[in-house]
């Protein structure tokens, strides 16, 4: 019996909208996905299509090895990225990727973003990480789909967590986000941007500003996170 | 006999929708206050409630001591630190917390913000005081009433006077601004926000910008809150 | 027989309105005025009412030696300033004052903005002059009278010409600009404000970025102001 | 038979509207115009007319030797560095020239607006030229003509191809775009502006930042242009 992707159309369309409307990309840049864990699929942005005439309709239903499922379209050119994700982390629910300026800024800069102050610490407790660049053979293979494993390597090597980092910058491109669902996805590529603004701008006025200190991060972190924490309803 | 506390939501829930429309926090970042002095409570913006599904109904009444008076939801993360400030400062009647952009960089630059135009000093004739970092036990403790000593013990120690500054930034965290209302407290967040970015960009002009002389400081404030003021109507 | 300013005030009301929709100023920081040669009055904002209230019958009509002609409510602080610069250069019609971002952060540097380009050279031959700070006995005394004073001596030491260039910047303080007409003075301001940002932004990418030479700001100029211009239409 | 140009003027009217729309521009800054090839003329936005009253009858039929040919106002002053860029270029559809900030602070500042990521790569594999300064003989002469040629000359000595490269500073003064059509063109100056953002950023956080390495170059413009090209429908 064919499987209804609708709902997962719309999640995936409306995720995607989001982007565009906290002005995360322009033109056709960017893309964001919403899985369905019980049938193994995700559905994605369509590649190449401007936001101001996407439809929900055109959202392209793909599975974790990359084939097509349900869609007139060709996915995202990303979509290899997604796919490896997916798979590899049982725990995630939607996947975004942005051209985002500050983002993109520190990935052209080669460098973590430091954790200075709580509006980064209500969100995660490490410095926020930039992969390193691939090494040639890996680019031109497969390349999308080594980059979701750039990704999965970087959060190994380093021993962090993606559920509790939900976020990275891939050296020279820009960021992905993710979380329990494309909307969370969204909402991680809007605090990343913002979190870059800030520590850009607190380095200018100061230099030599130092990180957050261990005791804020932690009573931030976990008045939000945490198994006693008081922040929302 | 039941005290109504209407007007005094709806005044919390207007200017916490103005923080809002004034591009001053993104998500449910923030929040304002306003008190109610003869029944000794404050109305706050519940915790992590989105901006766009607000209502002034929602609004949570809460005394001096934490206790909540009236509401089904549970209030602001940071509410002891404006239930602290009402209780020490008698003379304000609103409060704000913002993580605007340039007012979080000066905060995580842990530096005064220096009086450099006459934009301040229509509005304070001091620096814009930046509180040191909390020790660690404070911060391990009642971490949020503490914000509120912090704060106080800044003004203290530096002699200054709640009335004339009305502004605060907290190291790595953000702003808090209060006035005689709570629309008085969210137009000072917006002034604080501008006169920081006004800071950041010339001294990156001129690293080298000398501060405001103090007959011009003098000038601008009183012509405006002087005893012969002479601005507005 | 009594004059009608309402066509003043309905101009003077329209020059303030676009003020505010260009971004030059929040609240009510700024004022624009607009003169009537014939009657030796202008039309001036009043003090201290915010945008969204103003209505063009709100406008004041003053003369040249500061006194109200017409009017419910006080004029604008810097209402002398206006008069000054009316009764000594008979050929401006309007004037503008803004606290702009990038204008105010030239003034609070005390800097004049060079000369790095044609948007600048399209509208004047020199560097945007920075008066220096006014002494203490000009500030204790009739402060906005003498700044009116401070932006004609400029110009007179300098050497240059207020219909060349109709625009200043006061240091520590912000720009006022003037024109034609009340309009071309607010297009003054937003020129202003461009060519400051372009600059802030030139020197931040190369700091030792060059002047325009010569025969560019020549060319430039000339192609709109020059006896040959064959700019507009 | 006299030629119907209603069709070509309203796609120039709508390209020119887009740059407004997008950010570019203030005032009567910028101009885009479109090609006719069959008949050899090109419509071109009215000089000096601002975008709020601009209608599509509005836009002016010019030849490529600077022949007015049909239309009622005087062209863009720049018409001429158009006109010599569709003789010289018989490939390219549109054109358009702006004084976007990042953009023309980059062209002031007289640098190339180095490789560093991924978004620029999308779009060329080469840094973004900056013609230099043109020499004082042909500033005075036919100043606009010559900007042409200073255009494809640049392209010409650095061995670069305008159909790979589709923009280019010219030095203190701002960005030339094109492309296979009007809108186009208009895209390519949304690009470099966003492009010149993303390097101002990058270089601020990190001066020491790194080029994009060959072999992701190659990737990024293949996957869009290459003869496997896969992104887009």
């Amino acid at each position: 019996m064919k499987v209804d992707y609708k709902a997962l159309k719309q999640e995936c369309y409306q995720a995607n909208m989001e982007l565009n409307a906290l002005g995360l990309v322009i033109y056709t840049f960017g893309n964001v996905s919403a899985v369905d864990r019980k049938n193994q699929v995700f559905a994605i942005k369509p590649s190449g299509v401007p936001y101001e005439i996407l439809k929900p309709e055109d959202m392209v239903i793909v599975d974790f090895d990359n084939n097509i499922v349900e869609g007139q379209l060709k996915p995202s050119s990303d979509t290899k990225t997604h796919a490896f994700l997916y798979k590899t982390w049982s725990d995630i629910g939607g996947i975004a990727h942005t051209h985002a300026l500050y983002s993109v800024a520190w990935a052209q800069a080669q460098l973590d973003i430091p954790i200075l102050g709580t509006t980064h610490a209500d969100h995660l407790t490490k410095d926020i990480p930039c992969a390193p660049p691939m090494n040639d053979n890996l680019i031109k293979g497969n390349y999308e789909h080594n980059t979701g494993i750039q990704i999965v390597d970087c959060f190994k090597e380093r021993g962090i967590s993606n559920t509790e980092v939900e976020m990275i910058l891939i050296s020279n491109h820009g960021p992905f986000t993710w979380g329990e669902n494309a909307a969370k996805a969204v909402y991680n590529s809007k605090v990343l941007e913002t979190v870059a603004q800030m520590a850009t701008l607190t380095l200018q006025i100061n230099p030599k500003a130092e990180k957050l200190k261990d005791s804020l991060i932690k009573k931030h972190y976990e008045r939000k996170h945490g198994d006693d924490a008081y922040y929302g309803q």
